[in-house]
């Protein structure tokens, strides 16, 4: 069982959806970076049904992502805001710089464009 | 059974996680505007059959929102969104009629703070 760092990022999203049993586990092996061993001691079960249980919570979990998509649209939205805070610096810097100009314009311009988008 | 329009919106965001026929089933309720008689007929299932498969598709949906909040969070993004609007289209005015000016920077600043809290 390798550990899969993108498990994290569906726990943040979808960890409130699995038995808190489930999330106690995915989060020792996760997030606390515990082995399936120390988690096994530590929960009084075997190794073998801490890695079932993880796994269970896994496939849930990225079959949640595969029909909600969620993730993926939180990561257009970051994307999206990404590019908005370069525009706004540049719009500083041009109005800094050269006074009233055509590039904020165009920024102000790109930036209302992307965001009608990501309605 | 009062029809409520939150559902059409929970049925938008958490829909894929229903059954396909509990889907069909509320989408007719709350997107067709058919009666539970005409959803019944339709079906040729008993007007309480219709009524105990919607009404179980309905908790479902608010259970999951209450746990994932996706609506909640989605809302908070469309408002931030419609003030990075509105902004814009203020920059761009103030940019016509006064030439480079202090509310230009002011905006610009408030927008990116804004979207940094969105992250």
């Amino acid at each position: 069982m390798q550990k899969n760092l993108h498990v994290s990022v569906l726990l943040d999203f979808y960890g409130e959806m699995l038995t808190q049993n489930q999330r106690a586990l995915v989060g020792h092996y996760y997030n606390d970076d515990l082995s399936l061993a120390e988690i096994a001691q530590h929960e009084g079960i075997t190794r073998q049904g801490v890695r079932d249980t993880i796994k269970r919570a896994e496939i849930q979990m990225f079959e949640m992502e595969e029909r909600l998509g969620f993730i993926k649209k939180h990561r257009e939205i970051d994307s999206a805001l990404e590019q908005i805070r370069a525009a706004m610096t540049e719009i500083a810097e041009f109005n800094l710089r050269y006074g009233c100009s055509r590039e904020i314009n165009e920024r102000a311009k790109m930036v209302y464009e992307l965001t009608e988008r990501l309605n």
